[in-house]
């Protein structure tokens, strides 16, 4: 068995594969990549994906749940064109990578954007805190998880402005309060499913509201929220294997307990990392992120030892992304502990023999 | 078994989906959905993908092939925005649903959209043959083949525009000359595999000219031709099993072969609707799709009895659009001509009993 600490596409419950295969081959008499998307067995399965997201994370009434496509990267762009106001400024935290791309996107759909707050000046090691938005704005956009630098919001912004959040690689990880957001928005390839759908939880009072001059029919939100997610063929295969994972999550206590085991995994490496004195975290302690956990070697130049050692003992995706270096643990949810622990053993063992 | 006639998502090679459902379960020791894609067995997966719509189609050099997400839906946007030039006027041919929807996303991208010929007149149930492209535009854009209405380009409209067609319902039935378009597009669920990712096939030279004030990152095609498809997380398993069915497509004697199979099945089923004389076809003979044959039961108040027949069966998706009403039978690539025998002899036994 492989121990996968891949940073996305990640792993998923061995369940959810097994359930997933089944349907290639047989889905009610034929395979679930032939049958239309219109056929009532069909939209069972994007209803229930939808009633399961709501569950999940306790959605109120008034917000709309959407399966798109494009990875948060149209993402930035669909946002952005669904929040515009009056104002045509956008405030962001820029937390690094996939904020700076969003803010990038902003200034394409045409808006002035306002750098709120920033942690640049130490490569993104933590969350700004405070807030500079004395010049009012349409919204205020975050990344709640950064993948590449490991930190996490542990308290969401606090904020009059409508608030949205790149959510996609912390979703389904930890309990939120869904009324505090007007657009939630997640590639699925985290928490949620295989590549190839991106979630959408909006506001309805938001919807219909933008200001942009340019508005082709797919970026509406409206759009999707009007027809159910079948505007047009949605992806039917990354919908029908998110609905299974949502199933399983559901069936496994939901994200209460998806966040309880989170915490202990991440407790259980940040320690380790903390204790042996080969290794040391990069991130700033409150900040440290409980899905990707970015760490280095004190002494460089036994790194490539220590990735040899990991290689061998079946564990995939340690490597740290080249923008940190070292290593990065990505421990989504369906990471086990006992991968954890595997990992644990090997660091101790490396220090121990010296 | 079953026979899927239905319009798409749609029929694919029985071996795509027990190849398909294996990887689910095991693809080099991970499941395909928790394969990152930037491993070295996914990267080769996606080139292969490429190379084979390459072969598939004789793709000339100059050209590049993308794979993108949001369906031909979000086609109609993207190849508006790339192909926008000085004159700010797009020309269309109306041949029904999917060409209107592709005029409506060039109006909100900027254009003053020129219909350069139109079949409305009687319900889009011919080609229209002669163009009127007095003033100039910066592209012709036409439906190859029309799902709803039942009608095929069998002659490519002659232009000295650039041409951009929407192929996705007929692209890998038969031979085409790509050096004739400027861009080619196709939503994957027909004849490429599972619904999920939109191909593009573009002339580099057409890269990066476009004029249009409003380019997201994501729309732009020559972000995804720079980087092989990778810019950002691609929709890994429906390109899998789309690499899966093009390798079966070469594998089977190509697109040539396919043509061949793909024009006996529809002479086998036009020449049972002509003789038989319950049924009519509802297409100019000249102009008579061989992806999707519509037809009418010429005494209407015996179309339930003949749905209830064909369902009992085990024919699936028979059942015409409401834009045309009676029936519509679907014969992709991987339908056998065995299940259109037993629509024929379906028909046959139905005329037969008066």
């Amino acid at each position: 068995m492989k121990h996968n600490f891949g940073a996305g596409p990640c792993i998923l419950p061995q369940d959810v594969f097994q359930e997933a295969s089944e349907a290639v081959k047989d889905f009610n008499g034929l395979s679930i990549l032939e049958v239309s998307h219109r056929h009532k067995d069909f939209v069972a399965v994007m209803d229930e994906a939808i009633d399961l997201v709501k569950k999940a994370l306790n959605v109120p009434a008034g917000y709309s749940v959407i399966f798109l496509q494009g990875g948060a990267s149209l993402g930035f762009s669909i946002s952005a064109l669904n929040m515009m106001r009056s104002t045509k400024k956008a405030a962001y935290i820029n937390t690094g990578t996939w904020s700076k791309k969003a803010m990038t996107e902003a200034k394409k759909a045409g808006f002035d954007v306002i750098e709120a707050a920033s942690s640049a000046d130490t490569n993104f090691n933590y969350i700004p805190k405070s807030l500079n938005l004395n010049d009012g704005a349409d919204y205020l956009h975050f990344t709640s998880n950064n993948t590449i630098f490991g930190t996490q919001f542990k308290e969401m912004p606090s904020t009059s402005l409508p608030l949205v959040c790149d959510m996609s690689s912390d979703i389904f990880s930890r309990e939120i309060n869904v009324a505090n957001f007007d657009l939630i928005y997640a590639g699925a390839q985290k928490n949620m499913g295989p590549a190839g759908t991106t979630l959408y939880i909006v506001k309805d009072e938001a919807l219909g509201k933008s200001s942009s001059d340019f508005m082709p029919t797919y970026l509406d939100l409206k759009t999707h929220a009007d027809k159910d997610s079948m505007f047009n063929t949605p992806p039917v295969f990354p919908v029908y294997a998110s609905m299974l994972n949502l199933r399983n999550l559901i069936n496994n206590g939901g994200v209460k307990a998806a966040q309880q085991r989170n915490e202990a995994k991440a407790a259980l490496l940040y320690n380790e990392i903390d204790s042996n004195p080969l290794f040391e975290g990069t991130v700033a302690s409150e900040d440290r992120s409980n899905m990707n956990v970015t760490f280095l070697m004190k002494d460089e130049s036994r790194i490539d030892e220590f990735n040899a050692l990991w290689q061998q003992n079946d564990l995939v995706g340690l490597k740290g992304h080249r923008s940190v270096g070292g290593f990065r643990a990505s421990m989504y949810n369906a990471l086990p502990i006992e991968s954890v622990q595997v990992l644990v053993d090997l660091m101790k063992h490396f220090s121990s023999k010296g």
